[in-house]
């Protein structure tokens, strides 16, 4: 029999025993079709990658694409080269924005790539019950989902007490995926032993939130799957990659979360958390096997992730295997070049922000001088809980640079609610001006921090114009803009370009603020998200989730 | 929350990470719940294990039921106490025999015992298109037992012609099977790399049938898992176990495919596999993952093979692991006493022989005095193909004891065919009388061999009246039977009876034989079986493997 593409190499990795091995491979029809030397086969093309070695296609085990901001598709041009040739993606944020049209909208962009792109039902949209996002995803919204080959399950189980009080949805939800034999990924962060019980009763089957030695080997111990996750914000391989050993190695895999394209572009992805596991010790057959055919069986997904026959031919050649040098990718059975990243962006929702706003709807009345400020933490997702002394004049609070006491608002864009929230912030070190950005998890409302209204109506009204994104103004001028049209969440950029705008707009921060040693749109997008402590700010008002209510600004 | 009960250890074994350590187990309606030291929970009965060792109940990846000659729940009694807690099995004899009805008694016997009976379909029935067995089982025949949660997959697929050519009727099985989510086995006997390339391509996971330490690695480099094998006649355990270290072990598992009761009781089934596996190096906390874990994983079965939550509460404890030295058996929760045993035997056909048979049937008339003869191997299921002088009396065979050279038929016994094979065979080495079995593989029709035509009429004669069994005839005296009431091919009595029984049936064979060093009754079942080298007999005369067709006796 004729095949397409014949490989010859030493150093094969054989996942099944963790060796690299001589072997001989024969691809056909995107397809792995035999492996070893041959007399039934013959192929068009035999490339010999002698002393180089040849790996499974890496695959990043749970990704919000959103994150990038690229599209799938553009997505893919950035990761395709670097090895990662399958997804498991959870199309949560612009699920919060656009429901199931959103999940839709990443599938069928997704399908233009070569790159494999599962999808994982976001199960928690909205995030509360007391959210203002742009849809309710019901157990039977998602149900129809599971018709689709590309859907492996259902994503991040986080709602813990709807798992462990047998709450009705959540309940249907996770039903519905098991009758269609599909799996459920979990979302175990802080998660007591106890707690992490109730989930495996509820067969929740792996967990990327840990984040210490001591929860890897205990969520290993209670049957999860472990993906190491490093992101471009939670960064947890380095601190974790010491539970592993060869003989728990086959149930763990790599993660990436939340990876910004800059951080994709600079560092890699999957790439390297190899690269960072090798670095630690870990075998490079084992980190290339926990980098691949791992993912796959945590997914329950077969045929990819392993060199054998009936797997697809995804694959990647190396020059070096400790470096993850890469020399060459294979995505069904098809050589990689720039030729393969053709794509056009997809029609999509024309503009997302649906809101109105008067200036004099920014106004923040107090009741008195003290009140329940927010201040953020660098580089974490969680804030402090302050109570200060702040500028009230004619009733109203006024920011204080000095004291960096800077006014935030969260407008509710998706339903022209004209919810508006509003909250004192420490922390963004802003001298002038404003930044406003419609990337607030989970609901993506627009979040805006800002040193005087002025800026801050400017910067806002400016993402209701061109369809969101992240904006800096300052003296109601635009400084800089990255646009963000798909759902005020993604660009319709090429990365490069979105890699240049995310440049500019850092840049631009920087030069309305004081040093800082963070992120301050990561950061930003997080303050709206009341499932995480301490104090957030929704477009309900300021909750405090100690107290998991909503409190008064004024003390 | 109050539960069941409570096991402490300070050797409890982790599948996943392949190490003992010290835990608690929470066990709840014959479930695990939680592990590890609790507030949240308290028992109502608790067992401190300190000083043994826990591990999970073992599993047999592959066996077939009737070769024990007991019926599931009187097999249960045997492998339950030696720590066997749930078997994959492949009703293939009974089916061939009874077909759908076989499989549904199978079931609703095994549902009388604790012992967890999966079932794989068997994918052979009958073994060849021109077998005279009790019923053809056609893919429509077998889809609807995949809603049966027992019903894990397709069993043993050993027709890899039907395969390579996309028969209708294979395709149709494996389909179904991958349609309903479920696993298909191997039976990868003698197949090359490119044979087992092509049951890649079809999905077939599993293989059972390695025998040298080569074949098991090609077998896993190819994706397969590989069940090693320890029964009464397949001995292939202690030449193969050498494949297995720590990187590949969680691709292999333990089956004993068939085995008698004798040996069961002798010698164990999986304990002994894994006390083998411990002797040639293997590490205990690998070993008993092996006979747990993997054999579930192999067959995509959740939730048993693990001593973690949500996982069934089938465990060991174990005095010491190397010598598999059992201390308690507890499966679904529940302590093993012989209390738990209580069984009864359940209404099936009544009687399974159908066939009218005169004395004259039995003669074999030959054209000249020069024959092809079947040479029995002892202890192989292969056979010589002999050409002999014989003896001819008035045109008919007659059986010469100095040559070893007897008569040996085969009776249609499902449909009243009338159908008779009949042979001359080597090796037997009878002296006087005859014998008879209804287990002849794979259609189990009567087969018999004897020294003259009286004893074997009237051992034949005597199994139609008993309903199947094996029996010993010398002068027309019955010496030993031991009856086969269910299909011809399991007993209707307790293990130790048949047990008994057996043994009676082999001191009266050797009483009427010269010495031997083979079983004569296992030997006899495989002379029926025309898919194995070189000569054998059908009901429908003497058929040569090697020339693929019916030969005459007479050369």
């Amino acid at each position: 029999m004729k095949v397409d593409l014949c490989l010859k190499s030493n150093h094969v990795l054989n996942v099944f025993s963790r060796k690299f091995e001589p072997n001989i491979l024969w691809i056909n029809k995107g397809k792995i079709v035999a492996t070893s030397s041959s007399t039934d086969y013959s192929a068009r093309r035999t490339l010999d990658y002698a002393n180089q070695y040849i790996v499974p296609g890496f695959i990043d085990a749970h990704v919000h694409i959103e994150s990038s901001l690229l599209t799938p598709s553009e997505l893919a041009k950035v990761i395709l080269p670097q090895g990662t040739t399958s997804i498991f993606t959870d199309p949560h944020e612009i699920a919060n924005v656009a429901g199931i049209e959103g999940i839709q909208y990443m599938m069928d962009d997704a399908a233009q790539s070569l790159l494999d792109v599962f999808v994982m039902l976001p199960s928690s949209v909205p995030c509360t019950p007391f959210e203002d996002n742009g849809t309710v995803l019901t157990a039977s919204k998602l149900k129809p989902f599971y018709q689709n080959q590309q859907v492996r399950g259902l994503a991040e189980v986080m709602d813990y007490p709807a798992v462990a009080a047998n709450q009705a949805d959540m309940t249907a939800k996770i039903n519905d995926c098991l009758a269609a034999n599909k799996q459920i990924d979990g979302h175990g962060s802080g998660l007591s032993r106890r707690q992490l019980d109730v989930y495996r009763q509820h067969e929740i089957t792996t967990d990327h939130e840990a984040t210490t030695v001591q929860q890897v080997l205990e969520r290993i111990n209670e049957g999860f799957y472990v993906f190491l996750r490093e992101g471009t914000v939670e960064r947890d391989l380095e601190n974790i990659i010491g539970a592993v050993d060869e003989m728990n190695a086959n149930r763990v895999a790599f993660c990436t979360d939340d990876k910004l394209v800059s951080s994709l572009l600079t560092e890699g992805g999957i790439n390297d958390c190899i690269r960072k596991a090798i670095q630690h010790g870990v075998r490079p057959e084992t980190a290339y096997t926990m980098a691949s055919f791992n993912a796959a069986q945590a997914h329950q997904t077969p045929f990819i992730g392993a060199l054998s026959p009936n797997y697809k031919a995804d694959l990647v050649i190396l020059d070096d295997p400790y470096d993850v040098k890469i020399h060459q990718v294979i995505k069904n059975g098809h050589l990689i070049s720039n030729h393969d990243f053709e794509t056009t962006s997809l029609k999509f929702i024309e503009n997302s922000m649906n809101f109105t706003l008067d200036k004099d709807d920014l106004k923040l009345p107090l009741k008195s001088d003290t009140a329940n400020v927010i201040q953020l933490i660098p580089n974490h997702i969680e804030t402090n809980h302050l109570i200060q002394k702040v500028d009230v004049k004619q009733g109203n609070f006024v920011p204080n640079i000095a004291r960096d006491q800077l006014k935030m608002v969260v407008v509710e864009r998706h339903h022209h609610t004209g919810k508006i929230g509003k909250a004192i912030v420490n922390g963004f070190r802003l001298t002038h001006g404003a930044v406003a950005s419609s990337i607030a998890h989970d609901s993506h409302n627009i979040i805006a921090v800002g040193t005087n209204d002025a800026d801050l109506y400017a910067a806002i009204m400016h993402l209701k114009k061109i369809g969101g994104g992240i904006t800096i103004f300052d003296q109601q001028q635009e400084l800089a803009t990255l646009p963000l049209k798909i759902g005020g969440l993604m660009s319709d950029m090429s990365y490069s370009k979105t890699n240049q705008k995310l440049k500019e707009i850092t840049a631009a921060y920087k030069s309305i603020s004081w040093p800082i040693d963070f992120d301050p749109f990561i950061t930003l997008s997080f303050l709206a998200l009341p499932v995480i402590p301490t104090l957030k700010l929704t477009a309900r008002g300021l909750y405090d989730f100690e107290q998991q209510k909503f409190i008064d600004i004024s003390c």
